[in-house]
């Protein structure tokens, strides 16, 4: 069997990522036509039919195109995340939390709670908990110290995940946002804020990119899952 | 009377700034021969008696030259701080806190309590209480909440202020500083961060410029007394 | 009483902020819905009458439907800071001074006379006194050097605030703005020009943040009177 | 009992931080004298034996007077690594690897390694297996393919952490190094190139931080233990 | 003769270029009119029929424009592309590769293509191959060993040319592109990564420079003929 | 008589620029509205008849208007270099050339042109002889060699100034413009370029800044008059 | 006449630059080892005797070994400049002002004050005259007033040659400085806050490049001197 | 047989490079101590004798103890290139050139150059051409234009390149160096000036690579062979 599919002369679907690495390829579809995101969302979809296929960072044509272009399956779109998913989600399985900073870092949230989702992984979201009024913060402490990973997402000064690393037991993952103005503009303020945080352990992803985060947080459960 | 004094042909000393800005003239050390920072803090001196003469940003020559250099005054030497004064301190008033994130942190918070005890400032240190371990901050709050004015010096993420800017209605200074590696060598990460802050009214000072956060609150006490 | 307040899934308002540290909690409107701004500044308003409610960087959208958002209620929209305030302004204390450098500066001005008048603080503007033409600040010197604290709003090479800050005894804050093309584009340049001052005791906020300018002056106004 | 300990006026040993996050306090010795190091690690030792004491980045001085600072206690001392052990390591569980792009990426890795073996954690190096030359490592395919968690120190181009998270189930942390010249001086091409994957779900920490990597992954360990 | 020719007032078209350096002038339409991108490729049409025109980075106007503006002539256009050609393409020699790490490069690759083509060089693509799935590359392996040139486009991590150029023995040129996200975005994480590359002997064109690695293989190829 | 004039609550226009400078004062449009560039072009021709008013970096809406808003008045409109003229022109003295390193290069060449021709001084455009093809360049070294004074405009990789300082006797101000794409975009490397130059005496100004090198031109011209 | 010297097979010296240019070929003595340094000042001393040969950037050990290695000829040493200047300096022509924001910048200053001599250029520094006490430089006007030419150094803000330039009908250059801390560490704050200056005119050159202002004065000076 | 060799536990030297990519593996010294490079030497020489060994970038204390470290063999020590060549040098064929702008950018055109001798390529240097006196360059033309292909050494503005790869028919590969100051400093400036090359076909390798500019040309060399 082929471990990888070509599609037009344009792409080569890895659809043997999920056996190599414990997750599915996945469509992203920025800098991709409406046509190209939708054909190779086909493709994934035909091509492995053990879970969802996904595309992120969907252009508005492909939101709205994506339910008719799937006849008969259950399509998933989130226009606040950009997703389109295709096929039923899995049971979810463990407890991951999404914390956000402020009200406009859900996007990036919502990109991670779909991706973690399409992984069969369960999560809840926390928004809104800013360093600026720690007690919203401390009045979750229970639910964040009782999580088997937890994801923070926040732009500006990016000063959350260096607070919540340091209070819980479980990994950390920090999803800088391209949330804020100025010198913060783009998120690389936040992003060098996290990867400098004085809060040992605390790793970090690229600026917005909810979806990396799922993924190593799938892989984590994932990897608990084997060891058992 | 003349309102600047020159010396030799390199410098032109404002003596007139006291007058004008409140706050004396002080030499910057940095880039001047042990010889320049000498002679510039024996003019100061003389041309004002109302207060110490202050110098900052000290090579170890002037460190180690300073005492010998004015018989008869009273010289202080701090040498985690880097400064030099010359005549009697002031007696202080009012009640600032300075806070560092960490132990590391300890030079430029120094340099800014011996900047607030020239200018008459009141002040006492809060050590290593960064945001890894948030009880230790908050086991200072009352401390904090009770302080006329707030300076927080910190590096790596640059965390800390954003924090404390959130916990107490005193004016909060940043003063970043250039404590970390990789990302954060320099300070601009911490810089960075703390322009963004999600607290508002926290304002910034060059990093490692805690003599430029002791001037200020000294402007803000000033005003305070004017005021009264 | 519960020091914040759920709103939807999308925020946590912090309603106990004006306790902690004497400035109320603000509605942030970029990167958020006309809806949830809208949303926002109701709930402020409905949970907290001791003083107006304000929103900053509004969208057109939000500019023109406030009005009508909150029959019976005083609403102020000001098209150019980009604010709504919807509650009656209270009495103006003090003495506050914003000056412009130049007339591109003007929006992030008005952003900072807007919140100085929700919070209370009586302020008048002096524009466009930049230091290519330097005795038109000079001619208002006797207004500056009278300020209670000293807002200077500056793009391009942000210079002002040094001239100013050495020229004044009261607290100054700079504001760069993202005013001018080329190397200063986006307002870096003066944001480190700003913090790279000569001038002993300036403070920075970030690019175009009138309102953190503000609140740092309420701020230092509050101080005073309880110092009183 | 308090969850923190007074050190001098100089720092606030945060001796809960095991009980919180599961991973215990270490001495940061970058920026600190030699006498504070080795009076951190004492009190470190002294208020936690449930595991070994850890300081990083020691100065030569503190590597060479650590055997006689610690009379009667198992000292270890790792030159490449620059660290300082005091305490017996516990016995090592699980089975991470850290994998190395070049010679001159070992010091990283093998500041890594130490953090491991203090923390619990069954590790061993693959060295010297860049892209340059794929052969080597697809030659330990097997290895990476069965461990628990992954770690890849690289420098310069950054490139060998989205290979490997290509290849392995496993979670992978990548580690940029300050190794390189020009553009790559510093470690920032290799830490934006990580943060930048096609890889899904590498996370990144700090440029030279085999430290925070060792964390994270005994935070994962440490999860799937407490999963079981 | 004259060697160059004045156009308008605007232009000097250099149609000594190909006698000097073997390539020829070639219109770049960024930051040009449509006007005057089709009144320069008519000068060098006009001017030098030894072989096709070219126009790169052209605006929908001038794409749509080309065909009727150049009646009686072969005209190429290629909307991916974003060039024009008039005149015959020659007949293609030697074996140039142009690979890519992912579908959104392709833009880039096909500008590459299209100046290959103009400039006589055989040319076919391999797409999509990016080294978060390795297998996708080692399965053309052959055909990468024998080309002549390969050209290696890629954007985020810039990775792929790094392990291109360990395998093959003919010169790789690499192209970064503007692909990605976050710090990645614009392409400079991807071109610093390639000029980093622990892979001897890479060389690297600007961000989305697809023409400017096409001239580089094209000299290769002439002169390896002028050597024959 | 004042030496600058109040304009509505939005500017200070320093009419006694000319006499302090040499040069008078100018409405710089970006960032104004059309009615406030209007308004102080007016206010301009009013204060200050012995010259023509100019207002660089003009909207479409501002050239459109401009010639029905002088009624009466001689108003020059240049659409490429963006500017508007009211008055009569000073007949031209001297020999300036402006040279372009491309046809993209015009728009910034063309601001300075207009500028000088509003303060007096009598140009020329050498237009399109960039270092590619340096024989453009050489075959008009007689009108270079014979300047008063040389403006360089250039993009992309800035290296045109260079040379020409290095081949004439008058001084030489090089302008970088945006022109380019990639690691050149926005004008940084061409103006990082001009400042390292290796040919001595070459001095710089923003990028696109096309006006502020007329005006350093017109000074050195004036400077030259009153030597006479 | 050949028109440059081939001196042993590391440099060619351009001994037709005063021909071309109207400014001498100078030794940058950074980079090179004094034996280099002290060979090419002889083989300037042979080959051009019209007036004397200058070295910038010398080591300590060019400094010492210059006075023996030219014995008979009068040589003038700089330790401040780092300059070595063989054979008489030219009588001064023209009235040149080297204005300095702090006694740190004097330097540089200086390297300007001495190629100016080199070059024939009457000067005089005005020393320590920053924007943080705008009475000292307005004391000095008058002298400013009646430049032919002004060089104004400053570091940290650089905010010196604005106010300068707003003040004076000389052409005015900036130097900025490398004096600072912090973000203006390395003179980049004072060099992208000059090239935005909201003074019209104001050209630049690079960081601690005096001698690069002084040659752009010289060759002005001889503009006019040539137009006489 | 084995592709590769374990070398202790610190490195996996890839013998079978020669074999993939036609040019040998190579010593980087950068970051290794003396005995590793040492070590490392001595096993390439042990397990490939078809060429000399290399080693790149050595301390002084591995050029002082290489003549003694290999009896018996011919031992080569370039003391400006820091390179050390164990082993007899292939005859040399093809003529390439190497172009400096400077002296001070000899080190790297000797790196360069020795690696081309060790990979057999014919090579000559052209030193201190830069574009300050273009006449220089001019005097070369011959040579340069009959050249297989030109490497082009330059720091500062990098501008050279430009204007050696508009004049010849080769393929030219431009290496940027670290000389220069102020915002050259490092070779970013030259760097990303001649990315942004306005001459079409110019290609880049990092800052001062003199090594990977002649792997790339020895690639070009072998491919002609190889097509012959």
């Amino acid at each position: 069997m082929s471990t990888f599919v070509r599609v037009g002369d344009f792409a080569a679907l890895d659809v043997d990522r999920r056996h190599r690495t414990g997750v599915c390829e996945v469509v992203f579809g920025a800098g991709k036509t409406a046509e190209q995101t939708l054909r190779l969302l086909r493709e994934l979809r035909e091509n492995d039919r053990t879970g969802p296929a996904l595309a992120t960072r969907c252009s508005d044509e492909v939101l709205q195109a994506a339910p008719e272009a799937f006849p008969g399956e259950p399509v998933g779109v989130d226009a606040t995340a950009r997703t389109v998913t295709v096929g039923d989600l899995p049971p979810p399985a463990g407890n991951a939390v999404v914390v956000t900073a402020g009200t406009s870092d859900l996007p990036v949230a919502r990109e991670c709670l779909v991706t973690l989702s399409v992984l069969g992984v369960g999560a809840q979201v926390i928004a809104d908990v800013g360093v600026a009024g720690l007690h919203r913060l401390l009045s979750r402490l229970d639910e964040l110290r009782a999580a088997d990973c937890v994801v923070v997402v926040a732009g500006m000064d990016g000063a959350l995940p260096s607070v919540v690393a340091g209070l819980v037991p479980a990994p950390v993952v920090g999803v800088p946002t391209s949330v804020g103005y100025g010198v913060a503009a783009g998120g690389s303020a936040a992003a060098t804020a996290m990867l400098s945080s004085c809060s040992p352990g605390l790793v970090v992803v690229n600026i917005d990119n909810g979806f990396g985060a799922a993924v190593h947080v799938a892989k984590i459960m994932g990897w608990a899952r084997r060891a058992e």
